[in-house]
């Protein structure tokens, strides 16, 4: 049997830059779409050239791509011609060969927000259309709104759309504009589109996630015949985002009825890269990556719950729907739970540790994990501290150094302008091959404003450590998370570091105390050791 | 028309803590339990009694609630009676009203994880469902791995859910419980289910995100006829979460067919409700709130593109599919903030604060607020601190004192037994009635283990304030909560402190600086500062 061709348009870097908060560089742009390419996409949405400088600039060095780099803008305006619109020109200059129109076809949007005709709007449409198509390029129009333009009126929704497959245009999109549409309604209209004579392969959808449904709404479509899919790299866009690719791609290349009846431009192997692509997507915006994302978090393949993480001890399928390497995913089974030694020794061996099955210091790591974590220690994050633990009771850690003493002063008071500042200072003592060492910092930044008291221990400690100061200089505390948590009856605080070196390792360490300033520097002793045991400058 | 009955079944304090690194603690379920309550859900699943010690302290003390308080467990295991099962027995001691088993309905699990023949299983299952409706206790059967184990051998799996049917069940719930229907199956085979002989009065769904359908996927199941349906608050649970409250209960309130279709134990009231609901459920999981979360996210209601945008201000209905307001959220217009003030004056009245619509006071809050989150501080579950800007703002907050300066030593050293000790002490100086008074405390519980340079501050700062000493005599510190966020272009801590007092009063204040003692201090004095408002001793 033949496989009908699905075609994947992504948006993220026109529809993507939409999301509050997000405005790529035109450097970011290009990252994006190599990575984009790589993974397979057919179309990559570049932007509006012409709205913004960035958008116009990315055009001005058209990355080498596979995929169609297509331009977006908007259909021409009343009362002048496709060649004598200075918007639609701008967009037709950037030469790319394809050109995506968004034109409304809500007659509601039309009269209110045009305040044009119904009649002119539609002549906007194919006229516009004939234009890109004369250009010798490929035309797609997104019909804007057109979900809730068919529910109020639905033969001039359907006048518009045919308009638009009639001049030519190689896809008309139906976009859910305001993302409100369910997905049962999608399925609904989009088969009656089909049925008024525009073919499910020259119908694309994009979708909205304002109920959490863009990604069904996306799957209603394509059961009712669509084969363009349109949506972002984890789902970003405007509002609560647009259909997620990083969701959709998956379930479109692995579970059925898709799997078979489907063929796309993405490879399996290329699926491989999927996590990372959804990664240094969240690495250039800075953005903490959501550990429960579809197929990419780092939590999708975690199995918490005990009787879960035995059964998936026995047989993966019990409790994945899908082989998380598919995704370039890895399965987590936490250690908070009796998952045992298999998996400890797993760990262990990422580690570095390769431990034999009847090392009698197996059951000992367990215990010990266990007592700490009833502490309010955790170790499904902080490998590293992890790591130090089980080499303790392995009896492979070294004493590097050992710390006598601190002192943290934390001063607020006015200044001699009578301005209320504040004031950290941190003496620590510790003791390396024999020879004591006292250092002090205080806490400031070079706008001259108190970082507070862990910021000052942190520079303390690391002040001199005698010969092991040249292995810890180029390591910097990258990020410190607190959470105040339940110690046996009291509550305690969890301080959770993460460091980062000149050769791109990062690892994470922890520390319990009722007093957070001690949880801290127990966070940055193991910090400092895990480093001195890789021993390197 | 007469509207049908839906069910809403929340699963936040069970399931929910299934996601990695979430643990509750009982206050914070009992908390959680009362903001479910308010919100109108029909369950509450509290836990499993006996599988650890949390939720068997949840059910000691079971909150009074509206809704029902489900315990939740597993069917009997076989060779021995349900009687004699002591796991389903502290299931049963509980003594909840409701109970909910989960047993198996797919023939690979229960020969594969069980061991068992099916017919021990299904007489399992039929056994225990029994038992709860012979204690003349409501019983809910969750069907686990149904899906899967439909597509494997629906007749067993059919012979399963109809012997817990036919055994009283009140509910049979369907579990996706590896996440991977895809809402089409979801929808024929609670077809099947309900054509097999289970009304849909007495089904159930129960769905997880692990293709992002989770929501579309309840959905399906309540259009093939399902009259429950089970859910999470923020969509927390194992792997990629379960079928999130928060957009789904909105969907079903406000969007048809099912508005017109359905009554829910949630009122249009209580709606408005459901975006501090999420928000107070992320503070205690010490958690960022997503942007982009459908209606609750502080981007749902975001207008970026300038189309957009100018559109909005015409009519609110071109972008926007439901108003923001019902669910208590707020529209974001990049250079307006018109939005919020009809929201801002609700904020106030709940705090007893009758403002005028055109009160100058209003945008002035407004601005406020707006800067302040700019540099990390957070309104929407410090609800005291707000109060305590709005009155600054309105001219109506009292100086009942002003802290002259503070001081604070943590010290880590060996005592006297050569054993490592830390000490805390504070020195707090306060002007109250034109005089001065230091205070000095140190920082020891009853155990002699120091609990941190915060608790020594609070202890110093509530030791002498004169004639306001009475009035803060009965309150205490019951919770801290740390997060580091971005304050502008440098992290900074945000420090959230809940008090409590002697008439149950309980409330949150926030403080946000580079420096965790600083936050820490400045959320206590708002925390004394609102006790004096209310003037009682």
């Amino acid at each position: 049997m033949t496989r009908e061709r699905l075609y994947i348009y992504d948006t993220t870097l026109r529809d993507g830059q939409q999301t509050q908060g997000v405005q790529f560089s035109t450097p970011e742009k290009h990252q994006i779409a190599q990575t984009l390419d790589k993974l397979g996409v057919d179309y990559i949405e570049g932007g509006w050239p012409g709205a913004n400088p960035t958008d116009s600039e990315f055009f001005d060095e058209v990355p080498q791509t596979r995929a169609r780099l297509t331009a977006f803008g908007m259909t021409k305006r009343a009362g002048r011609s496709a060649e004598n619109d200075d918007v639609l020109a701008a967009v037709m200059n950037a030469g790319t060969r394809s050109v995506c129109l968004v034109g409304k076809t809500h007659d509601f949007h039309v009269e209110t927000a045009l305040g044009i005709t119904l009649t002119e709007n539609t002549d906007n449409v194919a006229r516009s259309v004939e234009h890109i198509v004369g250009q010798d390029r490929e035309a797609l129009f997104d019909a804007e709104h057109f979900f809730d333009g068919y529910k109020s009126n639905p033969d001039y929704a359907l006048e518009v759309v045919k308009a638009a497959h009639r001049a030519g245009a190689r896809w008309v999109v139906l976009c859910d504009t305001n993302g409100g549409t369910l997905p049962h309604d999608i399925h609904e209209i989009t088969k009656a589109v089909i049925e008024a004579g525009i073919p499910g392969d020259h119908l694309g959808i994009h979708t909205h996630n304002d109920t959490e449904n863009a990604v069904a709404g996306s799957l209603a479509a394509i059961d009712a015949g669509a084969r363009q899919v349109q949506g972002t790299l984890n789902g970003l866009g405007e509002r609560c985002g647009n259909a997620n690719l990083t969701a959709l791609i998956p379930t479109l290349l692995l579970k059925e009825p898709y799997a078979s009846q489907f063929e796309t431009g993405i490879t399996l192997e290329a699926l491989q890269g999927l996590t990372q692509a959804s990664r240094q997507l969240d690495d250039i915006l800075n953005r903490v990556p959501l550990r429960q994302a579809a197929y990419v978090g780092a939590s999708a393949f975690a199995h918490k719950a005990g009787l879960h993480a035995s059964a998936i001890l026995k047989d993966p399928t019990t409790y994945e729907h899908i082989d998380p390497e598919c995704v370039g995913n890895a399965r987590i089974i936490p250690m908070s739970n009796q998952a045992g030694q298999s998996n400890l020794r797993r760990r262990l061996a990422e580690a570095g540790l390769e431990v034999d099955r009847d090392n009698p210091a197996l059951p000992r790591i367990l215990e010990a994990i266990k007592q700490r974590e009833a502490k309010g220690y955790t170790y499904d994050s902080a490998q590293a501290s992890f790591e130090l633990l089980a080499r303790g009771e392995l009896g492979v850690l070294p004493e590097f150094f050992e710390v006598k003493r601190y002192k943290v002063t934390v001063e607020r008071r006015k200044n001699k302008y009578n301005k209320m500042i504040s004031l950290s200072e941190a003496v620590v003592v510790v003791k390396v091959d024999g020879e004591k060492k006292l250092s002090v910092s205080e806490s400031m930044d070079e706008a001259g404003s108190d970082r507070g008291p862990v910021n000052a221990l942190a520079k303390a400690l690391a002040k001199d450590l005698g010969r092991y100061q040249d292995q810890i200089a180029d390591m910097r505390l990258v990020d410190f998370k607190v959470r105040i948590t339940q110690g046996g009856t009291e509550a305690v605080t969890r301080v959770i570091i993460d460091s980062e070196d000149g050769q791109g390792r990062r690892w994470s360490t922890v520390g319990v105390s009722p007093n957070i300033v001690d949880a801290s520097f127990e966070a940055l002793l193991d910090a400092i050791n895990w480093k001195l045991l890789r021993g390197d400058g």
